[in-house]
């Protein structure tokens, strides 16, 4: 049995064998504490054992980060935080684990050091609790797309194109790295490549998703997205999730209701079901914010955030009207924005904070962007400057969400795609959905790890993914 | 609405619309008869319309693959094979679909064409059955996981180590491909690759679960893998998607009890879940049969072979019983295998498909491999010579599931990893779970396209995944 049922439901007098990793030991006179984990919940089980029960030698062996099963009798708690603890009658190690070289031992360790033994790291109250969070979002979007008639659509990870016209890709290949085959013109003969093509890594399943939705109707995708961004942030990973809607016959309306709908209803999932893993992250962030000062806290706790999104009806507003209100804001007149605002510019996140914390001091939902600063298969709108896309703006992380309702018109597709300089051939597939019984269609891209990020609290996103790909990290 | 909504509750005689791609139109002097699709399931909605309620133009436009909207009453179906249809007030056409350009015509298409445009081989009711039923068994694992007390847990895509010790890899890297930096002994200077070192696209996730499974105890895995073998077959993909479920404390027996169990469940699950779609496919499936010879035939119909496998306990023996079963066999005596059979041999597909389809009838588990065949990681035997890995074999499709027991002992660990060629410095992190806290432990990796495979009576992994990748070939 694992701790998690023990401690909920196992009934005092029974006789149970826990197995697990060692947080603690304490040897007094007339007693010894052992609190054991097993990362099914955050809470520990202690293990009470009277003196001669357990033999020097194995003794010795119990220190922290070893691994031990523990047989006895299920007891009331007399003080251990919990319910029930166990009586020990008998103890094995698994595993011991060296206390001059286990680096996991009870004190307060950094999120940077934790980041380079990130094989360990789960065994810590904040990893276990994040990593379980971590699945808990993920079942619930699973869920959610299941009960709402979505099907889970694999889009391909090895791809020959290129879906947002943009970004740096990682190029896939099994070419000899030092002589690979050339052409007569001296390029490279990807033909004789593994796929005979040039390939990357996906940026977006969107291309493909949308050929999914144009059959099925209801699609999401929930895969692995790659960008070669030399961006040594605490917002940006080389390799991360990807979680992408796509709906036929939804306008931008439909998909705006969707993105509203979708988000509360994950995050109101892990309020249900995290409960105890987001007290002890509220408690951390608590002690984390102490060393800031007043006005650089979150004005929230955790939790109260979580609700806050979950009770609240989204502000939706275009992005020309965004634009007036930061051009009337005290801040701009008072010329604290680093970045100029005017209508035309790519939102800042300076700029997409103050709508959303200051401002409205709700998640914001901005649509109708102008048409240069966003995607050649957004659709466009009848003044023909704007395009019918929509970001949702989340407090203390920004933009969450991108989407947008797609250009189904094939002339005006091909012309967009012309105009960013898409060859007609590398998407000929995508083209022909709009020659082919096209429909109006809309969907969005949610980043995983920005969703994690924003329920746990944690401020960089290294550490809210197990192993983190970075500029010169491929650790583990 | 959807149009599986509306074929199973919604109410006679009320006002609907639906949303979706023809399938046929059939005009007579007093009905025209319009079959509508919109992926939501495999049966097509009937719209009924009298002369004069579409017009002229709009009629030539509604065309097989064009996508419409149809408002009208729900009536009761007067014969086309549901319980409702539509009659028609109003139509509007969304996107046509020029019948001299548009290949899915109402015929039959072979699956070798349909390949060649997997853009829309989804609207077809084969493909859109086999995406559901996909759908539905990726639901089913993620449930059963989540209801079980495991923990979905993202393993890295790109990665520097190569955790079989085998396969062939994809090389990762944003190095100028033609000038690639050399080192002073003219090798190529990984160092300054994106991630500062020479990484690949992962081939299993399972390293890096157990580092999962020694802190939260029950992890799976569910992710791309990939393998750059040059096999152009029905059974291999370059771009694959694996399950990977390891659990701490889990010993042989208990990983195979969880193997049955698992994979009744999700089958189970798809029978309980996707009943349309399977009977379809069993029709399918069927006809194709009629063109094989009466002895290559299935003895079972689709639905009849997964139940089968529902029912029954599958057949647990070693691997040294199974060679005595083969040798003892008369088809061995007759020479009539084609590979050699004596102990120590990688059973041939023809070996496990004799043990599963004549021999017992049924899946079968077989454990305790001799250690030259299985991978570095399994927990070696006492007597030296064999592991203890299991593989499931399943009827049809060989080898469903491979796991084992993994070796939890460093000094073993470490010298197997030695004798098969593994630095230390490239896995020090895996050796170092047996350094602290070890614990027995054991996993196993199911691939979902055979799964996939197995359900929907697919005979070619190119047909259970959207976007196929196989050598010379990534397109879309």
């Amino acid at each position: 049995m694992q701790i998690k049922q023990i401690l909920a439901e196992a009934a005092v007098g029974s006789e149970i064998t826990v197995k697990g990793w060692v947080r603690t030991k304490r040897v007094q006179p007339n007693v010894i504490f052992i609190n054991i984990n097993d990362g099914s919940v955050i809470h520990n089980i202690q293990a009470v054992a009277e003196p001669g029960i357990i033999n020097e030698d194995t003794l010795k062996l119990i220190t922290t980060g070893s691994c031990i099963a523990v047989t006895g009798t299920l007891i009331e708690s007399k003080g251990s935080g919990q319910r029930v603890e166990i009586e020990v009658k008998s103890v094995s190690v698994y595993g011991t684990a060296d206390p001059d070289k286990y680096p996991l031992q009870p004190k307060k360790h950094s999120l940077e050091f934790l980041r380079e033994i990130a094989h360990l790291r789960p065994r810590t109250n904040t990893f276990s609790a994040i990593l379980r969070i971590r699945h808990t979002l993920a079942y619930a979007i699973h869920k959610y797309f299941n009960d709402n008639g979505f099907f889970y659509l694999h889009t391909p990870i090895i791809t020959g194109s290129d879906a947002e016209g943009a970004g740096e890709m990682f190029r896939v290949s099994t070419l000899d790295p030092k002589n690979p085959p050339l052409n007569e013109d001296g390029t490279i003969n990807y033909k004789e490549d593994f796929f005979g093509k040039e390939t990357n890594l996906t940026v977006s399943g969107q291309l493909e998703g949308e050929l999914g939705a144009m059959a099925l109707s209801k699609i999401y995708t929930f895969g692995p997205t790659f960008r070669a961004e030399n961006s040594n942030t605490a917002r940006h990973l080389a390799e991360f999730w990807m979680i992408e809607p796509e709906v036929a016959f939804y306008e931008l309306e439909d998909n705006m209701a969707l993105a509203e709908d979708f988000t509360k209803y994950v995050i109101r999932y892990a309020l249900e079901n995290c409960a105890d893993d987001l007290a002890f992250l509220e408690n951390r962030l608590k002690d984390e914010e102490k060393s800031k000062k007043a006005d650089e806290r979150s004005e929230l706790d955790l939790i109260q955030k979580l609700k806050f999104v979950v009770d609240n009806e989204y502000v939706k507003l275009t992005y020309t009207e965004a634009i007036q209100i930061l051009l009337s804001s005290k801040r701009h007149k008072e010329g604290k924005f680093q970045y100029p605002v005017e209508w035309g510019i790519d939102l800042q996140s300076e700029h997409e904070r103050y709508l959303v914390e200051k401002h409205f001091k709700k998640p914001v939902i901005l649509t109708n962007y102008p048409k240069d600063i966003k995607a050649f298969y957004m659709k466009l709108d009848d003044d023909g400057k704007t395009v019918r896309a929509m970001d949702v703006l989340f407090p203390g992380i920004g933009e969450i969400i991108g989407g947008s309702q797609r250009e189904d018109s094939y002339e005006k597709l091909l012309q967009r795609s012309k105009d960013v300089g898409i060859h007609e051939e590398t998407i000929w597939w995508y083209l022909e959905t709009r020659q082919f019984g096209s429909a109006p269609h809309s969907g969005f891209g949610i980043g995983f790890e920005r969703l994690v990020m924003f329920v746990t609290g944690m401020g960089n996103i290294r550490d809210v993914i197990p192993f983190p790909r970075t500029p010169k990290s491929a650790e583990f």
